[in-house]
């Protein structure tokens, strides 16, 4: 980078985020989101390669995080334990991000285009779960009906984690939701 | 339609199969599988939208029978249940099509964009299954974990379905994976 502009990644996110609240995500270009920051298209393009990556910046790092969490989680635990590991290593993730993810849910709502990215984003987290459960010796079978079971309730939780008024952390609804699960699909 | 043709939609649907797995989807078009049934892109165009479509037009279809079977599941039927009733009206359906899904799945298996419409397929059955939950009574929460969960074991079942070599019924392999994704989310 050429010059230093002070956190100039969370101010694009900022003035994104406002932007795409207040137009909607198509009407806003990398111009715009540039000028409500207070800094050039060009710096933008140091931080992301387009206007969708602010939403979806933080994929990887949610991956790698949930991924290390799986791979830590303790030799003998079953495979829903790991991926109970890697749900738990999600909330840390997001502890401090809240009201962030509240307008980004809001933004991915109402585009279609963004939803099925998000999709894709949670299909891809999915199949990297499969993978990391494979690596400890679960069944191809087992792994990926664990790690989906597992995205599921990472969805659910995260819906709810985002809704307006919702005041329990993302933690404690991730686990009533995984109790919910269990109760869901265990025999009456 | 103007002129009729004996089953026209199962020769083009025959052809496009043909040349996806020879030539590659991306590399094979209208005119060529118009060609290749015998018929002409006129009447191609009279059965599917376009090339893709050949590959996901019984979606709709699908969705409508799982769905039929979810509201005719029993009024007391636990949420899972309902669930369960809906992926057994899926086996049904595919009853008669494994060579078609096989060569189906190799195709979408190599082409990304294919793979993602796959995802987005799902994730709309997934909804629409929780939507009929809800109909029945079922919490929100409740109506989106036992819907996704129910989508993972589709998903799990129909992978081993399509498999080489794979004997068993699509149902058969739906149970079992109900049962193991019982299992896995149990306490030990």
């Amino acid at each position: 980078m050429s010059r230093w502009e002070p956190d100039a990644q969370g101010r694009f996110r900022a003035a994104a985020m406002e932007l795409f609240l207040e137009r909607g995500y198509g009407e806003t270009t990398v111009a715009d989101i540039a000028q409500r920051a207070g800094l050039t298209a060009r710096t933008f393009f140091r931080h992301f390669a387009d206007k969708r990556e602010v939403l979806f910046h933080g994929a990887d790092r949610l991956r790698q995080t949930m991924i290390g969490a799986l791979h830590g989680a303790p030799a003998n635990a079953t495979p829903f334990e790991a991926v109970t590991a890697a749900l738990d290593a999600s909330s840390e993730f997001f502890r401090d991000n809240r009201e962030f993810a509240r307008r980004r849910s809001q933004v991915i709502a109402a585009n279609a285009d963004l939803h099925e990215r998000e999709l894709i984003k949670l299909a891809k987290l999915s199949e990297a779960l499969a993978e990391g459960l494979r690596l400890r010796g679960v069944t191809e079978s087992d792994a990926r009906l664990a790690a989906e079971a597992g995205i599921a309730v990472f969805r659910v939780a995260f819906g709810h984690w985002v809704a307006v008024g919702e005041q329990r952390t993302f933690g404690e609804i991730l686990h009533d939701s995984l109790g919910r699960l269990r109760a869901l699909t265990s025999n009456r």
